[in-house]
């Protein structure tokens, strides 16, 4: 298989450029980190690197380390602001692997004993919730 | 919540310390790579820090760029070892998150159009399969 090439129009492409707005909590010189709208559960975040790449199959190898250690400040906030009893992460490469948006991203998402996640790009959250969340997570990201 | 201590005694600090046998693929500074020994799908390996930590929300920062760095090698080998339509990549911190191994790991799993994933930590593979597939890996990391 070899990847199609990266869509400058993606729509994370858009909102990196400023053209689509979002939820932002967390913003370095390589990375930010969005609310995913359609989240598997309260605090559902995304992590995504600056640099355009479809996804970890072809992205440059240094954008890797600053996106992980974005996606930890993450995960250690959402866990405290949600008083989370896990923390999953996942990375979904190609439709085949649960990717919609083709612009490299990390789901990080607040876990709960025995409560199920909602469906990927499910139901589209409303906008005062998620900008609440957005809120809670930037608290413990201080 | 407060994550309880890393046990070393969990079976990846023993793979670790070679005290228990595995089906390698990989091996730098910092990490290793093996093959899940209860695969959700041919050629589902795990990528793990040689140096102890329960999970990325303990994590010590500095381990997490050369460990995403092995998970990217070793996703590229496995899309084309078993010629995959996409790659699932999945971290999980605590059991709410489905953690069965208090070892920091990564997830990386070969995902084919159609073919859902086995259940997480379900059934035991056969050991001449996993080393046959072990090999496949080997072959494409190179």
């Amino acid at each position: 298989m070899t990847s199609p090439a990266y869509d400058a129009n993606n729509i994370f492409a858009k909102i990196l450029k400023g053209e689509i707005p979002s939820y932002p909590v967390y913003e370095d010189e390589h990375t930010v980190a969005i609310m995913d709208v359609m989240p598997q559960a309260p605090g559902h975040t995304l992590v995504l690197p600056k640099l355009p790449s479809r996804n970890i199959l072809d992205a440059d190898p240094s954008v890797l380390p600053h996106l992980i250690t974005a996606v930890q400040k993450v995960a250690v906030a959402i866990q405290e602001a949600f008083d989370a009893d896990g923390v999953y992460i996942a990375q979904f490469n190609e439709p085949a692997a649960g990717q919609t948006i083709f612009h490299l991203h990390f789901h990080v998402i607040p876990r709960h004993e025995g409560i199920a996640l909602k469906p990927h790009a499910g139901r589209m959250e409303d906008g005062a919730i998620l900008a609440e969340n957005a809120k809670k997570i930037i608290e413990f990201l201080r």
